[in-house]
Parts: structure tokens; sequence; C-alpha cells
């Protein structure tokens, strides 16, 4: 059985919600995969018995000394060979497990994920593939963080890594791409962006040009290709909306008497509006281009969140993602087709 | 008298709203300045004719015979030599105005303005700073989208003169000036970054360290500076979300019987909220580091935003921001004290 190991230690919630989530994945596996807790037994075990008949559920645990702190840098977070994270990459690197999730430390689980894991044959440079709620569905955003300086090459394979895996998560034939830029014409962008759009217009993804900052959470492109540095300021950007959006509209709504009457009346749309600017409903970034299934949850993943990102690894591992990934990278620079067809038939271009 | 030329062709909702605007403006001039309306003298007195008792307004107009449109390319704009405003900007050079304000067509202004108006001396590129509103106040961010590709150096001068202008647009002596980049820690960042990083420190300015992309509506420092190209991509993401609010919100008050009730009752919250997201209401965007004054309003700027964007140019022309720009910038590299000081005073680090 597909065994997907998940940091309980990791998140802002951790263990209380991780575990949750743990369980509530569990609960809907039906012999799909087992969820392996990896860290303090103790306090897993307490954890788990706050919820009703998780005896028989497809769980075990695997004990961890250490925590890595959410703001511990790095390169400190990489020494403790003992923590939740440094364990389960290990158990993954062992093939004790098929896939790891973790809502820790973003850093952190990078680091240990990409020197734990090898990367995929012939990809230059693993990177984080966030998935931001746009006005008609979602879009897969990489690299979300891990490359601050990238070449041309890199951004061509980022788009071939996301074109595959959003082929796979949504059930896309051929997600479309978008090149980060500040304007939709190709003459627009920078000396990285001007290159990659050429390796792009060449390869046999489909490419749909450029995009400006405005067309992301419109939903331009099921696939929107930065580098790191990018993507990484865009991302915190768009997660901060959500923490200005909700104190502004307390403090609003205190300040006007009938605007207090008018939220509660108002709820089933704040709780609307919540989900478009709430990221921690979406599962979590995969960390795409490393020899295994590694899944970054947010922070401040709910029980629903860690679920998803569960359900995500436990896709991409049946689903074979990395074996595409190697074979296509190859093809980049041949005639044949690349797109990321879900059910990975290269049947000629649309 | 200062005169200040207005682009009348310029914006969505031109020449209504901008020649709406231009007459609050000359209502509250009391003597300190007069609003030259630029562009088609016909449509210009067609729309000023709509409002009362204009006769003794500080007003007058330029004819132009063209005008560009919003969506045309900045190359194609430069040929129209009749264009408002190009027309304005020649006004500006030959010394006849003291301003331009225009909520044209963005690049065709910046293309217009960079190669009409000389730079300011010592300055190597200049930057477009554009006003974010933020939790508490709100911040400039520059560049917004004149230079793609910065030296370590450039950034440097963008953070001397975001510190000039800010300290006199809103009164603040030493204003805090943050690095966007990808983490707090000065290790984190790209190669311009972690150069520009040392720069700063060494440099007599009011250097708050990096920013992160969570920190700029946050309000952590009254200036952020980054290249034109991630300040662009920043910029239009965050205009785009006032649409994104609207159209949620909007659909899901429809889907809900109470919630319409609630959204009347809801109004004044609704109102403040609008502020914070709605970026029309916040003046325009300097264009800094060109030997002259020019404001960049928003295309879908109000009457009141194309009246804050006149008062802003009044107030750039006669506290002389250009000329303490220009000294500043040859003190960079030598060890006096640079901070954008409101009232010019070099006073000694605080």
């Amino acid at each position: 059985m597909i065994e997907i190991a998940l940091d309980a230690m990791g998140g802002d919630n951790a263990p209380h919600d991780v575990v949750h989530g743990g369980i509530e994945a569990a609960r809907i596996s039906k012999g799909r995969y087992k969820v392996v807790l990896v860290g303090n037994e103790e306090a897993i075990h307490r954890e788990v018995s706050r919820h009703f008949r998780t005896d028989d559920l497809p769980m075990s645990i695997v004990h961890a000394d250490q925590a890595v702190d959410m703001n511990e840098l790095p390169s400190m977070a990489l020494k403790k060979k003992n923590s939740s994270i440094a364990v389960a990459i290990d158990l993954h690197k062992q093939g004790k497990v098929n896939a790891v999730v973790s809502a820790g430390n973003t850093g952190a689980v990078m680091a240990t994920a990409i020197f734990g894991l090898k990367r995929v044959q012939n990809i230059r440079r693993p990177a984080i593939g966030s998935i931001l709620p746009t006005e008609n569905g979602r879009t897969l955003l990489l690299d979300a963080g891990a490359n601050v300086d990238c070449r041309p090459q890199d951004l061509l394979e980022f788009g071939m890594m996301g074109s595959v895996v959003f082929s796979h998560l949504f059930g896309v034939e051929k997600p479309t791409i978008g090149l980060l830029s500040i304007g939709n014409e190709k003459s627009k962008g920078n000396e990285v962006t001007h290159k990659a759009h050429d390796l792009f217009s060449a390869s046999p993804l489909n490419f749909a040009g450029n995009v400006e900052g405005g067309d992301i959470l419109g939903g331009a492109t099921d696939v929107v290709v930065c580098d790191g540095f990018v993507g990484n300021i865009v991302l915190k950007f768009a997660e901060s909306l959500h923490g200005l959006f909700k104190s502004n509209l307390r403090r609003l709504v205190r300040k006007y008497l009938f605007s207090q009457i008018g939220a509660v009346l108002m709820k089933p749309t704040f709780d609307g509006i919540r989900k478009v600017f709430d990221y921690q409903e979406y599962g979590g970034a995969p960390l795409i281009g490393v020899q295994g299934v590694c899944i970054i949850a947010h922070g401040r993943s709910t029980p629903k969140a860690i679920k998803n990102a569960i359900l995500a690894a436990h896709k991409m591992v049946i689903e074979n993602v990395n074996k595409e990934i190697s074979e296509k990278v190859g093809l980049l620079e041949s005639p044949e087709l690349v797109c990321g067809s879900h059910n990975s038939e290269n049947s000629g271009e649309a």
C-alpha cells in the first residue's frame, strides 16, 4: 500500500490541526494509502486520543525527537537530524514511504527535501509549485521560492514540470502556460524572459505567451512561470491580503452599527469571499523535480487543507508524475510533443 | 504663478472625469497654481460647460490635435507629436508650465517624459514611484515599471529618490526604506539585492533592511525599493484585487437573499474596504528623476484622484524636490547624511 508520511509537528497549529487532518485523510483512504504520522509519539497519541474510532484507521506513528521551529533558519534546521521533517524525508529516501506532506517551516522542508532526495534525472532545478485560487478555478505558479536567480532554460523546465503536475492534479490535458512579465507583448520583459519566451515558443508546450501581474488571479493561464524571487514576492503579497481584508472588515464593522447586523446577514457571502482570498483552503505546494513526492502545505493549514495535501500527494504517487517529468525533460529540445497530457499519450499538437 | 498642465484626453473616463478633476483643483487653488487643460479644445469646452461658475477659475486650455489610446504601444505613441501627452510635456520642456499630470497610457507618458525632459543631473535611471495604501497609511513603491534590469547602484538611487519624495509628499522627516526581497535576513535575495543591501547599509539613508512581499501592505517601511520588473508585477497584481473582490462580492450577494439586505446595511463598511483596495483614491505615481515634475495618475482616476494628483504636483514644484535629489545623489557615496529630510536640513543621524 502507498504510505504517506505526515510531519505532525510542522505548522502553526501543530500537532492539533495536522493530526486532525491526517485522521480525516485516513478515514477516506478506502485502502488506497496509509498515513504515517511523524513526530513526538506522546504528543501524537494525545492528539489522536481526542478523536473517536481511530483504532482501525490506516495510520501509524514514527517517533522523531526534535521539531523545527516555524521561524528557524533552514541552515539551522538542517542540523537537526532527528527533526520530524528530517525523519520524514529520510523515510522517503529509504523507500519506506512514498511521499511526504509537511505544513512546517517552508525553507526547512525545501532544503531538507532537496538535500535528502535526489533531483529527477536531467532536471537542473527543483521548483516549488504554488496553487493560487483564481476567478475561474486555480493557477499553478512556479517557481514560488526555491530558486532566486534563474536562467531561461530553468524557466522552460519549470513550465514543463508545471504542465505535467497541473495536468495530473486537475485532469487538464494540455495546460496553458504563461510567462510572467510586465506586458503581454513578446517585446516586454527583462533579458531572461526575452530568451525564455523564445525557448517556450520553440517548445512543444502549450505556451500562451507573456502574462502580467494582473492576469494571475484572473486565471489567464493554468500555469504561470517565473523565477523564485518574483514568485516568492507575489505569493507572500497575495497571502498578506487575507489578513488585511479581515482586519479592515473587523475594524469597519465595529465602527458602523448597521454593519454589525449586515455582517450577520452576509455571513455566507463572506465565507465565499474568504475562500477566494484564503490560501489555506488549497492543499499545498508540491516541490517539483525531486525524486519523490513532497508537498509543502501552508503553515496555517486547516485539517481540511492537510487532508487535501495528502490526497494530492497520493495522486502524484499513483500517477507517477516524476516518471513523466523525467521522460519529457529530454524532449524539451526535440520537436516532439511535451504537453502535460493527462493520460500520458502524446497525441500530436491540438 | 505655478502652472500645471493636465492631459485632458488621457484616462479611461477622459475627458469627462479628468476635466472635472481639473476644475475641482482650480476651485481650491487660492492663487497658488493655474490648471492648463491640454487636449481637444472643443471637447474640453464641452466638458467645462457642464460645470457652474468656471469663468473666474485659474484655468486655461491649450489645444492638441491628437490623443494617445490607452492601449497604444509607447513606440507608436511617441510618433504622435501633437498628442495631448506630447504637447503637455513640450510645454513643460519649454518652461511654459511647471508640471504635468496625466492619467493616460502609462507607458506612453513615461516614454514621452523620459525622452522629452532630461534626467536630473547624476541620476542614471528615472523611476516610477507608486503610492500603495497600507494598513497604517501608505507606502511608496519604486521602481514600479520604468526599468526592468537594474544594478545595485540603481536600487540605491531609487531609495534616495523615494526617500526625498516621500518626505516632501507626506511630511515625514526620515522615511524608512525597505529593500524588497524574499526574506528579512540580509542573506536572503538574489545577486542584485545582496549587493544593494551592502550599498544601502553603507549609505546614510534610513535603511530598515530587507522587506518581504507580505510586508508591503502591512506598511513595514515608508519606501519599498525594487527593480521595475518586480515592481510592475506586484503593482498590477495589487490593482487586480479590486476587480476580483468586487466581482466575487457581487456574485455572492446575488446568490444569498439575506446578503442583499446585509449589503445595504454594510455600505459604509464596503466603502471603507474599497478605499483600502482601490488605488484610484491615491493621487498618482510621480516619475522621479526627470528634470521636471510629472505625475502619472491611474487610468481609472476619479475627479478626486485627479485633484489629488494636481495637489501632489504642486507640492513637488514648490518644495523643489528635484533640486534636493540632485544635491543628494552626489552624497550617496560620501559619509554625509542623505535622508530625505522634510525641511532640507541635514541635521545629523538620528
